[in-house]
């Protein structure tokens, strides 16, 4: 199966129901992000899912572990990862779960059809795109600045995407929190549920994870702290289930 | 001087720099969300602040007990409470340092002068007034809930109170998170500081603390989380000196 593999390539273990994963050290590698993501948006039953920004696939292949009525399209700009998706999805027989889409998110809702999703996933690029960015056409650039779209163009698709009352769920930076949820308000996707992860208990976070609802009334819930580090080097309790591991493993 | 205490009133020590307040159980009492605010809204130096719905006054005597150089107005809609903050502040000897002003929140700059504020402060209703309430004339019901002033009217009122980079600061539930932020960035303050109060560390939070700053670019810092029990009866480090105590007092 390694003929899947092209150049400069690597094949990671998810640990995860035996799933691997095509990545590029030269692109963008899944981190932590990915994965509380894709705990966090549950799910359940058969239900269709988009994943906008899905690079090389990494949240469809996660979801696709822990849920498993799910059906995931993944939209990804870069030819290259989607490329790669691709070939992991096949690595890991998902074909029939997962369909990767090339194409870029401020067309999604024309390409993947509007108003036919249930759960809309999305690990976007974290930061703002300003004049001084140098290699705008660098695949990591796209990856993590807000170069190919911004936090507008994804919660607009997003909510075309949406059925009403369909969930939204994204994994972003703490520090674009109220520009978040003003946008989410002005689309129509209401922020229902956040939790906010600290790296230890006396830092400031330094991840969000928000549910929105498409058409729901205002009121969020805030959910306890999600600790990371019980101390240097050792995960806390939660983050080794969210692993699916123990902490002696 | 307790002839300052009118029937069914108390007298209740702040324990910081001898200061009392005068409070009616019948009517709303200063919680621990009060305290809080007074020590995250950080006012240096000679600066001008108003509070809105400033209820017996116990944010501004807490702010001149925290900080020296403030001058704060209170406002209060309802006219035995501001009577009572007028006798709190004469019993504290602090009538060059506070001024109570009888009003309306919606009439606030007509009121107390616009674009005049350095520091806006506010502890109001956290409730959403929904139709099934009753008793809407009750002094608790008011300070509760949203009957007389809601969050866009206090907001657009602080928008118009405060000099531009002016400081915005307010405590609130978690669940209006969305909501504020939504109103905070329509009226022009920005979000730019947030700490989320939780009970225990592995609950959910129930107060939120916000600090905007009318003009400013969007970048939110989120705080590390202000944990309030250790265990049962017993308050974390951190809260026992927001409060000015030791531990073993």
């Amino acid at each position: 199966m390694t003929n899947l593999l092209k150049d400069g390539e690597r094949l990671d273990d998810l640990e995860m129901k035996g799933y691997q994963i095509i990545q590029n050290p030269n692109r963008f590698c899944f981190g932590m992000d990915a994965v509380l993501l894709s705990d966090f948006a549950k799910a359940r039953g058969d239900v269709k899912a988009a994943d906008l920004g899905t690079g090389n696939g990494i949240i469809p292949i996660l979801m696709s572990a822990r849920y498993e009525g799910v059906h995931i399209t993944g939209l990804e700009l870069q030819m290259e990862s989607a490329d790669m998706a691709r070939r992991s999805v096949i690595y890991n027989n998902l074909e029939e779960r997962i369909d990767i889409v090339t194409g870029d998110i401020k067309d999604a809702a024309n390409l993947l059809g509007a108003s036919s999703f249930d759960i809309v996933t999305t690990n976007p690029p974290y930061m703002i795109a300003d004049h001084g960015l140098r290699n705008r056409d660098d695949a990591k650039t796209i990856a993590r600045h807000e170069v190919a779209c911004n936090l507008r163009d994804i919660l607009t698709q997003s909510a075309k995407l949406l059925k009403v009352k369909g969930h939204f769920y994204m994994v972003h930076r703490p520090f674009r929190l109220a520009e978040i949820f003003y946008e989410m308000v002005l689309a129509g996707i209401e922020p229902k549920r956040m939790r906010l992860a600290y790296p230890y208990v006396d830092q400031e976070p330094n991840m969000v994870l928000i549910e929105g609802i498409k058409g729901a009334k205002s009121r969020i819930t805030v959910e306890k702290p999600l600790i990371i580090y019980e101390k240097q080097g050792v995960y806390t309790d939660e983050i080794y289930q969210i692993y699916g591991k123990q902490k002696d493993e």
